[in-house]
């Protein structure tokens, strides 16, 4: 394909995604297929000749869109929303004419350098305490992760890596292993399960701290861990806070945990991935209140921002922790300017070498939406949440089953567990809205999210007038 | 920005990147900007209200161009290639509309089936042994990871998991931190720093076997450190084998190192990051030989196989080793196929819980150039490389400093490392072309890799004749 035909077929292509946004709401929001669907309809190998493009653009609707569950469909309300908008599609195009990889500040000055920027207007625009900004030379500053999961990797073994030379720096005799052994790592018990398996990967013990009745890790449930965990010998090193679990978004209380980890001089990582968002706002900013405490902190952009996949965000309060943790220089890596402590190389901020050019999406969404456009549309997900919440309450059948403070509304038939797995198997097999569930203590929950950058009031009544009707249904035998 | 603007604003970026790509040998490779340019260009605070997207699309030349380092450019032969093809961005834009995560099954079939389809069809490509397809009920497996790196940790950690649960049924008082200050992985010291970084992450021992005159890793030299090891009561549990070192582009004797894997019962891992995509080709499959004594196997189709990064390829003959080691199955992760056996849960197979619609890129571009089609674009620059080679072999002050077997020439000015570090430094302070250094033992020598998609002979000549005139200048002093 020379340059002329893609201009032909990027501007065909373009349609196309207007199109497949446009007509979204259109598409079954879950796919009908069965596993094992695609290999059937494929070749089992690779053309030995070139294919005519209008084929492999024929089989997109007729191999791909089957099968696809539609994100950004006005029904979707599973999971936690993934970020959809024009301006990070535009900007993403760029990224990949560009194409440059940028592990170091040499591999192109200018992808590093927006990212240090971009990613200091965020923390202001979230008024993260000037310690996590990298300014023009502060000690901390920011960086573009892939996930969250490896915001809370690389911050664990950021935290094992320095504690592990302040022991033997003390205790010279003392062996990593020996160190590892001891070191322990905690979370509230509903955190995201990539924080276990950061404990996995990163070789070292992960406490479930058990959470409080609005499914908060509090101080003192901590304490009691710590105190435990510390006369049988062992070491705590790390604490993740989550602000929004997963589960509920419910909000562990950073205010009594933060001054806690000062004291007890263990790593604070704040995990935010979805809530994170709704800081820029002002009312839910009390929310992040805390963060002073916190080493690092880390929110998804990429999930309520409208930045898309992948843009997660994290900050550090001194970057050579981080730095400290990863860094080798081999040869063919080396540049001039690298000793001068004026540059960053990112690479040593993160597990992977390669890395796009990310910051492009949050300078074109930050300008094209500007704060106040950002803010609107966090206000108009929440509202649409309460607006859901308001629905489920006026049905006497059913409870909403933790505080609607985000975007996220728990709810549930008044009644066992059974019935609400199979309310919720009609739903995703009605296929007109996607629903996941959780659950909170012993209890089987729905969690209604508010998802698609297009989701408008209308499809928000037209969800729960169909959970109602499915509902109406399983309940009538019950009754007979 | 609604859908009828983002119509008429991706056309105009299709234009845009069309131009960049067309008229990228005009641009100077190498940017000219010192570092701290770009925030002095930038506010310093995201704006209230939004912008004109005119104004975003004028800064594009203003502020990130200066400070682009132009991966592209048929000038630039610094690193290792990063891949860029037409077909790739498209199957990008694609992605980015559909924007789904793929982290399990459920998350969108479509994303998960295609590249289980998509892996089987490289790996035919490539003839890997059956045993690391997945088929239709395989027990192998393919799996697209964000970088080599990240599969190079993915194999270690799933290493260190399987050794361990077999040490721990065998013997149940060891305690997970006593096996691990006893294993110890290892790899040639020509591996990629990515290697010891997934021993530092993977809290393991990790050491450099000397590699042989031809700077690849031999059986004996292997042999002599496990035997040393193991008398000293370590427990070897690791080993990576590089095809195409970074450096030098060298190979480890995998038909010695393999049977000596299997003996010793140690995981082995092969990093093939850059000439994986080599193999494609009848003739240089040979250097493939031996994968069958592996348990993983990586290349980076994103680096020479025109699919736009990300695009690391990995492939495993045990998925379940692979799972084993991360499995953690929340509530709002499962779905109702979970336990059928049929299906894959990509988010059990790398360290982000979060994926992309990556394989799509794969799907587009091998259909668009067909095998034939990306054999040919190996086969070029291939020829490219023996191109320089032989330019600089005619002139007698320089020196060839490795075989070259693929796209990769290693070469200096006969004399000093001073004297090559001079040249070298005039070479990017030109900003003509882009190359960068490595060490071969004591010697600092120049690597000229063909990279760009774009890169013809006459770049090559004209490359050669510029850096014959700097090193001219330099010499001129010496002589007089």
């Amino acid at each position: 394909m020379n340059t002329s035909e893609f201009r032909r077929r990027g501007k065909e292509m373009v349609d196309y995604m207007a199109d497949y946004l446009e007509g979204i709401e259109r598409r079954p929001v879950y796919p009908a297929v069965e596993p094992g669907y695609l290999r059937t309809l494929i070749p089992s190998s690779a053309p030995e000749e070139p294919e005519a493009y209008e084929d492999i653009l024929g089989d997109i609707e007729r191999i791909i869109m089957p099968g696809v569950t539609h994100w950004h469909s006005p029904y979707f309300f599973a999971y936690f929303p993934t970020a959809s908008s024009y301006p990070a599609l535009l900007a993403d195009m760029l990224c990949g004419a560009i194409g440059c990889i940028g592990f170091s500040w040499a591999a192109s000055p200018a992808c590093t350098e927006l990212e240090t920027v971009m990613m200091d207007w965020l923390g202001k625009m979230l008024q993260l305490p000037d310690a996590f900004l990298a300014g023009s030379a502060g000690m901390g500053g920011g960086v573009i992760q892939g996930s969250a999961s490896e915001a809370t990797l690389v911050a664990l073994l950021a935290a094992r890596t320095k504690v592990t030379r302040q022991l033997q720096a003390t205790f010279p005799e003392l062996t990593q292993a020996a160190i590892m052994e001891r070191l322990v790592a905690y979370s509230s018990d509903q955190a995201h399960s990539s924080v276990e398996r950061a404990g996995l990967i990163g070789g070292v013990k992960l406490k479930a701290i058990p959470s409080d009745g609005n499914f908060a890790m509090r101080a003192s449930a901590l304490q009691e861990a710590l105190e435990r965990d510390k006369a049988s010998g062992l070491i705590p090193f790390f604490v993740v806070a989550t602000l929004g679990t997963t589960n509920c978004c419910s909000f562990d209380n950073l205010l009594e945990v933060g001054p806690l980890c000062n004291k007890e001089r263990v790593w604070l990582h704040i995990d935010a991935a979805y809530a994170g968002s709704a800081f820029i706002c002002p009312e839910f900013r009390h929310l992040l209140d805390g963060v002073e405490f916190a080493d690092s902190f880390n929110f998804n952009p990429h999930k309520w921002l409208l930045v898309n996949f992948d843009c997660s965000a994290m900050w550090v309060k001194q970057r050579t922790d981080l730095i400290g943790a990863f860094k080798l220089d081999p040869v063919y890596l080396m540049h001039g300017h690298q000793d001068s402590g004026l540059i960053t190389d990112y690479r040593h901020w993160q597990i992977p070498l390669g890395r796009r050019f990310r910051s492009l999406k949050m300078w074109f969404v930050f300008r094209t939406y500007g704060v106040k456009g950002l803010q609107a549309y966090i206000r108009k997900h929440v509202q649409l949440a309460r607006e859901f919440e308001s629905l489920v309450r006026q049905d006497p059948r059913f409870e909403i089953c933790m505080e609607v403070i985000l975007g996220l509304v728990c709810f549930r038939l008044k009644g066992s567990n059974q019935l609400n797995e199979t309310l919720l198997k009609r739903i995703n097999g009605a296929r007109k809205i996607h629903l996941v569930p959780c659950h909170l203590r012993d209890k089987f929950v729905l969690r209604f999210a508010i998802c698609s950058r297009e989701v408008e009031s209308a499809h928000v009544q037209q969800a729960w007038e169909h959970i109602r009707e499915l509902a109406e249904d399983i309940l009538k035998p019950e009754r007979a």
